[in-house]
């Protein structure tokens, strides 16, 4: 696949995410001029001071203008307040995509203020770390790791196969599927571990048989990897909850029945229960593993860098 | 403190926590004279294998005689089997020992068959990681974490000085509490989120919406973390589940309550809500940063091996 070339690219939003694409495309070379937006001043600063881009402006209007190439990287519940901002001023015959972890909503928030002219085709990077801002983003986060387009139906292709170019360039695996269904997945694979982390956490926060420092002492023995997840950006994760409300009801209540499950049988002392389900788990992991969607490494390799302190 | 320095240990189970003792015992020359004993045939040959002892027998009553420390690493559920073993041929003024993840159990099953020449103090050192058997075990797995001792009232005080200083010199940090808080602690800090872990992947692997495939493929979104977790040892979670119940079934059921108002929140569309939780948790996340519980890196720093591949 060529790489692709845009004469100017525009970024609404310079998070984690929004910052690791500036950092690709400046190495990559994939635009001459590459205009950054964000409505907080002080962010738009900070990207101005790391050198994330050609041009900075706290206008999203401002930004768009002439771009052939537009990525909206904002908490998701922020989808139409700027699709109504840059709607106006987007170029004839512009790409314009997005990066949000809901795909449904984003498209009935952005796809009504698009223009004919424009391309608006809705995407998700699946990648991130529980790091947020200018400064968390890096190259290398979409490596090897799956972009999910959510086209609407007759979506240009060779728009379409351009923005394809253009994430594999950045070192993502492609795919398509409707956006339910990419809520439906999302649902399971990301929005509720997050917020099944943030609750144990709060959870274990509020106890008052187990004070909050013996928690924090004794978290290596499990607790310590749900606080990771449990510290991701609380506005984008307020906003998924929001804005995928009815898969995530759906993926909860199937997870509390499995866990009324789970406690009847710790209860009633059905240790075969108890085995059956924590053997199949094992074979979840093997395959993640051999998908290369994980390391294999024995606690995620960090016991290398634990020991580095 | 002085390093201790023991004629004979006996290991009783070769595991990854018996098999990363071998080894710390081997490299400091903790012992002349290091016996290992396991069950099973298999086990044993693969330890002898792997050089971990002086010598290797199938039968913990021969393996603990004229042994001045007796190391007891078995699923917990197996205690009181092994302690009616050993009793008989347990040499006077030897110092008994266990690392279980339960206290008050282990104390229950073990204690009433030590005879009351010997130092039965039970222990239990805070780590560990997802894989099992005698090639998981390493060096520098106790390094930084805790080992907390539950001992019993009229515990030698030199006893117990010298089984600390055998933990300290393995590198772990000591710690003592009496062992209803011991189950207690480790319920919410290890026993909650593995149990929460085994029950999410289970959940993910019975959904007929979403294949296996795409939880597989699109697990580093989230999921692949509670993966880890969830690939322990069948048999020793389904022992700590069985024999730690009451401080397990209180957690679990302020989890699921918590989880409640959660979902609650999501379905009434009240963002303030999830925020201000969101926002909590983030902060627990720092505070073990900062104790040296975990490390600082995005992604448990596991992004440098994932793009190593």
């Amino acid at each position: 696949m060529t790489i692709p070339q845009f004469e100017r690219i525009a970024l609404i939003g310079i998070g984690l995410i929004g910052s690791s694409i500036a950092r690709e495309v400046k190495e990559l070379g994939l635009t001459g001029d590459l205009v950054i937006s964000t409505r907080s001043t002080e962010t738009l600063k900070r990207a101005e001071a790391l050198q994330l881009g050609d041009r900075y402006t706290s206008s999203a209007a401002e930004a768009v203008k002439d771009a052939d190439l537009v990525i909206v990287s904002v908490p998701v519940g922020a989808s139409e307040a700027v699709a109504q901002q840059i709607a106006a001023n987007l170029k004839r015959g512009a790409i314009v995509t997005d990066v949000g972890s809901t795909k449904a909503s984003v498209i009935a928030q952005m796809a009504p203020h698009m223009p004919d002219h424009v391309h608006f085709i809705p995407g998700h990077p699946l990648a991130g770390t529980e790091k947020s801002g200018p400064d968390a983003g890096f190259t290398g986060l979409f490596r090897d790791r799956w972009c999910i387009f959510t086209p609407l139906p007759n979506t240009d292709q060779a728009a379409l196969d351009k923005l394809k170019a253009f994430w594999t360039a950045l070192g993502s695996r492609i795919d398509e599927m409707d956006p339910e269904h990419h809520d439906k997945v999302l649902a399971i694979v990301s929005h509720l571990p997050h917020i099944i982390a943030y609750n144990i956490v709060g959870t274990a926060d509020d106890l008052e048989t187990v004070t909050e420092s013996e928690v924090i002492k004794y978290s290596a023995s499990g607790f310590r990897d749900f606080t990771r997840l449990a510290a991701s950006d609380p506005t984008m994760w307020r906003d998924v909850c929001l804005h995928n409300k009815d898969a995530i009801l759906e993926m909860l209540a199937r997870f509390s029945e499995d866990l009324a499950y789970l406690q009847r049988a710790i209860r009633w002392g059905e240790g075969d229960k108890l085995f059956e389900l924590f053997t199949r788990t094992r074979a979840i992991r093997r395959s993640i593993i051999q998908a290369g969607q994980d390391v294999d490494a024995p606690d995620f390799g960090r016991h290398a860098l634990d020991t580095k302190k």
